[in-house]
């Protein structure tokens, strides 16, 4: 059994910089058509020369990829995967690993209306509002939401015809934050009816409700969120790999998300949120919150469409629904297959820095990309 | 300000064996008159010698007692703490350190009416159910909780006066597991009216109504349970120190728990579930489930209950509804006595196993012992 799929997109990925960068680039750009590049780096992308600065890092970064670093762990051994994406970097610009990095901007109270015109004009359409302190690197974020300024830039946006990406997230009780800042988006949709809104990373049932409620309101869901609960964190063991931002909530939760994203529901897109971080940076005291999900993600959502028998749904959620709600036209066509044979997901993902552990690291996968 | 406790009590705490119990030990000894010892070592405490030998471990454990190791992270600098304690040993048989180690029985279907008739001659009286897989060293515990033979020992155990303690989780959503194990508590409570069971370390406030319902039901609450939320684990960065079974609920769970502990509710008595784990297990994957907050009971509970403007229910929280309820009439008297004074946390508790993060570590209380 095989499945093509055709321009699949991931709306929201981690990818951040330099070595880690260059670690972990290919396994997005050799399963992706294009990918919204998430803006909150250590020095958050605020404005349009950043975001085509990080755009050009991006692309040369597919060039330095050293994938040839994922390793497995089989029978004791280290072993090189076996990987026949060895040529990534003379294929960077070939049909077959073509890869467009989307680029967003970091709303701040800094950003200006002659900002924002020039990022048009650059073809940078997507603003990402960080509520400040809600996840991994949004401490710049803004800390009152919907006060003047960011009610005059959600304005503009709307009348430049942005779209508006939300970590939607109060500062209440983990388990509640995503429903609670479900008033605002209610507002946000409300007082901007023509402002396409994304509730990023759907991690609640009650915020499903709201997608058919306003016109303008869209999601995104993570594969961690329809495959999750709490329980994998903190079930049993502790595990700190399945700590992320929204975290994992019930298992009515997951299944609700799931049944979402397999429906193919056409307000709902595929993001990963894939966030790698260094091992040693979450196996300790105030670990980092993020599942580092590149290296599976289509090969597992064929896994699970499949086992639902939706198969025939992946494609509206990995590209057709981003496609009409992002009005994405301009990215370049680009399959890919994906074929029905076992195949292992490296157990640690090397970079100059330190080892990035993989989600699901060392198991087996029913799905392998077909070369 | 001071206040003076008498016969103080911890119905739940976790000495453990060897290193780990000389290194602990101390703690206990010093600021409770008895302590129940939790038999879930690595080989259970499932019979009489068993109990009688572990009681003779700890004992002996005093004498051997390594308070000199506890450190306390200063300007920088390790400095041993300055602890007047450090005749324990020849102190221990003394009014003011004397310590009685309270046993139990680690429930398993080998349990037989004639080992039962044994303990109680041997003044051992409270059984301790865990659900199998539950928490820490639970793996030996009954699977299904109301199979014939758990009937018989909790028919036998009502006969002989037993008290019946109980590990209460479902295997359900970890959010639900205590609710979800309610019918269960009820259930034994309707049946075996003449057996007293504790509801042990309760963390949900949808179990507080069960107290009101049964007047064979009583509960223990601890430090934890009273003073954090999940979000002290996960809701800023992953913080393992704080992972507990039952894990921590909402802030209206603490809430509720805290307020019943301040009421001196005759019902509630105070057992801590401290844990020592060796910080190594942890900060890892599948890391360790508990709280080490042996160091710092008394005077944490002084703080919030002075905090409350109840510091005169404290007696009754730390020992005299314990006294009732375990009818604890043989323990030999000794006060121990508070001060409002500003005190360090060891940052570490050195062990020959490793180092063990004690909860609050190098931070400040308000309250310290008198010598």
């Amino acid at each position: 059994m095989q499945l093509t799929l055709k321009n699949t997109l991931d709306m929201h990925i981690h990818l951040r910089e330099g070595d880690i960068l260059d670690s972990v680039i290919h396994f997005s750009a050799k399963a992706f058509s294009a990918a919204l590049a998430m803006p909150n780096l250590s020095s958050p992308i605020i404005n349009t020369q950043m975001a085509l600065d990080y755009k050009n890092r991006i692309l040369n970064a597919i060039n330095n990829s050293n994938d040839h670093n994922t390793q497995t762990n089989t029978q004791n051994n280290i072993e090189s995967i076996k990987d026949s994406n060895q040529n990534i970097a003379s294929n960077a610009k070939s049909n077959k690993y073509s890869f467009t990095p989307i680029m967003s901007l970091y709303i701040t109270h800094n950003l200006t209306k002659d900002e924002l015109i020039k990022a048009k004009e650059n073809d940078i359409k997507i603003l990402k509002l960080y509520p400040k302190g809600s996840t991994t690197g949004s401490e710049n974020g803004v800390s009152e939401i919907l006060d003047k300024k960011t009610l005059e830039i959600f304005s503009i946006a709307e009348e430049l015809g942005f779209i508006l990406s939300i970590h939607g997230e109060s500062n209440g009780f983990s388990m509640d934050r995503e429903f609670e800042f479900g008033e605002i988006f209610e507002k946000i949709a409300r007082d901007f009816p023509k402002l396409k809104i994304i509730m990023e990373h759907l991690s609640d049932r009650r915020s499903i409700d709201l997608l058919g409620k306003y016109s303008n309101l869209f999601a995104t869901l993570t594969l961690h969120h329809i495959t999750f609960s709490l329980d994998n964190v903190l079930g049993s063991g502790l595990n700190p790999h399945y700590f992320c931002k929204p975290i994992l909530k019930s298992p009515k939760d997951r299944d609700a998300l799931l049944e979402l994203a397999l429906s193919a529901n056409p307000k709902a897109s595929f993001g990963s949120d894939s966030a790698p971080h260094l091992e040693t940076n979450k196996l300790k005291v105030n670990g980092s919150a993020g599942i580092f999900s590149a290296p599976i993600l289509l090969q597992k959502l064929c896994e699970i469409f499949e086992k639902h028998n939706k198969l025939e749904n992946l494609q509206s959620f990995v590209s057709d629904n981003a496609l009409n709600i992002y009005d994405l036209k301009d990215i370049p066509n680009k399959t890919i297959t994906l074929i029905k044979k076992d195949s292992k997901v490296p157990s640690v993902v090397k970079t100059n820095l330190g080892d990035i552990i993989p989600l699901f690291a060392g198991e087996n996968l029913s799905w392998d990309f077909k070369y």
